[in-house]
């Protein structure tokens, strides 16, 4: 088995934008993509299987089983806005080389369909998990229409890591450009806040309007859990300190 | 070297079935289908090598040693029942990459016997270790049969990990189809009884009927070694705590 | 994607000399060479690429992006000294096939270069972190050069690992001649002061003569952040005896 | 870079047995082989290099380097005995598929000279580290020549780690037979008294004479240096029960 994509249907597009989204840091990428898709009801057209992602297969609702992929999904422009190919999927690759075999892979599919433009999405970490999207470029006009969207330039050094950013560098070796977009998280689960700041500077940046109603409703959600997760915590925090007359970091 | 099957003995089958029950969690699977080889009197036809095999050979009762490996049993169809191909081994694949290379090699192997359809064996952790059988499929006629014979629709989202899932998963580019049979057991040590759950299944799916006293014989054995376990284990966890007023799980 | 350099601009060199310093231990190897890369204002001609680099991307000071990489500069031969091709880079490889295979890759390109001489730099720790530096080589000639411009010939037995290593090696099989040059570090951060000691001895045996000046500044720079990280250390640890009584190393 | 033997000097040999001592488990095949190279005088024709040994260079007593390698001796037989290859080095292959590939490549030169018997030497652990020596084998008569010499017949069971295990069970694909002798150690340091309970086995199975007072001054040194570690340990542990007033092993 090698890293492939498999067609379902051939579709042509006018020189689409591909948007990645594969699972990440608190799933932002995947939850933003995976939403877009439902809103703008794009239609998947193929797969992409690797022997780099996990050994495992998933059972789904109805005792039916499949191989982690990666979906390819797309949607023509209606009134404004280009035409679109949306990737999200289970996985990134596992190891060092398979990250690169399966970025190329993904790049390779994207010349094939004429794609001009590739923009990444995913989640980075701060203490506070604020609400900012950061941003990062092959092309300087790229970054500035997505700091014009309400982006921040990401500052120098750091480093983005898998997917998100492995398509950025491998389009060096390309005629494509492209953007990621990073949205603040503390990054402990999966983080739908997060997913809606990258969509809303993602969108801004298209020409874009989708309905956040739905992802508002996970976000509620989301908040809820977190609460009740935040409280458990606490209370077994206390019980530890009451337990011990110290807490247990000073042991270590 | 390559992962490869080296066929012993030309056999032609009439559409064969094929059970795959490598070694996993509390060896389920390879105590499963080990035992039904033996029950069914199966013949040795085939036998896979692989890299990804652990790199040692394994010495048998008379000092002579032999690599790794998976080996296939074949066994005509009798009064009723298909004809069957066993796959037991000594191990499954040692990487991310080499589980799907040896699970390819097997469909490929299974493809060119004419196999249509593909169960794999194995087992699935809870902590009460009861006796229920969870099954998944790429079929949702398989899965009906398996139901029929007992078996539990596995719930979404749970992970079939290793080999007795990929072989299901990869199905998808062939034309056979699949079912996997996990035997429920809390999964500390090799586990007779919870492959006889399973056997009770899958003989009852393949309309067999092998004699279990054998088996029975194995599982009593592994309950009084698992008894004597469990009170060693009771008495030092007795003397711990009377040694230090406590349970040693608060320390840490 | 494979390892491969891409070349920017054709360039001819008269036997030139690659001296190679891709980062290691303290940066010593990256630091003294991206400063004579500076000093002789050598100038950019290609770039090496692997998937056995990290699987991220950098990000610049205008939020531009690109993959982790190796780069070569050459500098032609003035007044004295032979022509130049010096590496510097991001990272080494991420895996022990990917360092032998990034390693024969720069050899292909030194050969194809008409390199005759290979000079590697690095770092190698000692508790004191004294200043000295040792030469290991595969010609007694350049060995013996190497003393005379103030190395210290390396112990036996020490291994010099990664590509200051491997490069040396792999030349058994060209006609190619090489030494290691390894500046003495206490290996906590980056040491421009090692960089500094394997530069005096790398320029004597070049003939080369570079202003030591900007080199000087980052020392005095890099002594006063480690006076005041060490503060802050022997402060923490002065904490931590009064708070316990006793050093922390006496509890594990 | 591949896996490869380059040969220094074209030599024809009569039948010759392959004697494989590659660095393990208290050197033990290292040590044997390495004196038995000694004694025997035996002279170096190949080399063997890969990717798969360590990614570091090795100095010698004059700062020369060289790449990790295993070494093919030869030594035509005299009076009486085989002629014999024998293979020594710095390390065995550092991932799983590239111990079975290293392997594979010395069975191809075995094949290539026309060798028929192959015998590893390795050490094998117990508590006591008494003085046996152990013996697998793919041929019985062979397993019964080792036992004439004075081995034991290794229990059912236990795997043969690395090459030595991997060189014998690779041979089920070729015409040659192969035996592995094990001797009996504690595993902690370098074990020459271990290796020499095998070489008193190979030298009896081989109908050779060897010198072996220069081995037992280097089994009286190791032993001198195993005491006094052992007395500083059992100091350092007298010391650390006196200041708690137990033993650490309590506190974890």
């Amino acid at each position: 088995m090698r890293t492939e994509v498999r067609e379902l249907k051939s579709v042509k597009l006018r020189s689409p934008i591909l948007i990645e989204g594969l699972p990440g840091l608190a799933l932002v990428g995947r939850l933003a993509v995976g939403y877009l898709i439902e809103a703008l009801d794009a239609e998947k057209f193929a797969e992409l299987y690797s022997p780099h992602f996990p050994y495992y297969v998933i059972v789904d609702e109805e005792g039916r089983i499949r191989l982690p992929k990666g979906e390819f999904y797309y949607r023509r422009s209606r009134d404004r806005g280009p035409d679109l190919i949306l990737l999200v999927g289970d996985s990134q690759a596992q190891t060092n080389e398979g990250q690169y075999e399966v970025a190329s892979c993904v790049l390779e599919f994207a010349r094939k369909h004429g794609v001009r433009t590739i923009i990444t999405v995913g989640g980075y970490r701060t203490e506070e998990g604020g609400s900012k999207v950061m941003c990062a470029s092959t092309s300087r006009e790229l970054l500035e229409r997505a700091v014009r969207a309400g982006a921040t330039v990401s500052p120098a050094g750091s480093p983005i890591v898998g997917i998100a950013g492995l398509l950025l560098g491998l389009t060096a070796f390309t005629d494509m450009e492209a953007l990621c977009l990073l949205g603040e998280t503390k990054g402990h689960i999966p983080d739908p806040r997060a997913a809606k700041n990258v969509l809303k500077v993602l969108t801004g940046l298209l020409g874009l309007e989708i309905d956040f109603s739905e992802l508002d409703k996970i976000i509620d959600e989301a908040s809820r859990i977190e609460g009740i997760l935040t409280e458990i915590e606490a209370g077994e925090e206390r019980e530890r300190v009451d337990r011990r007359g110290r807490r247990p970091g000073y042991i270590v």
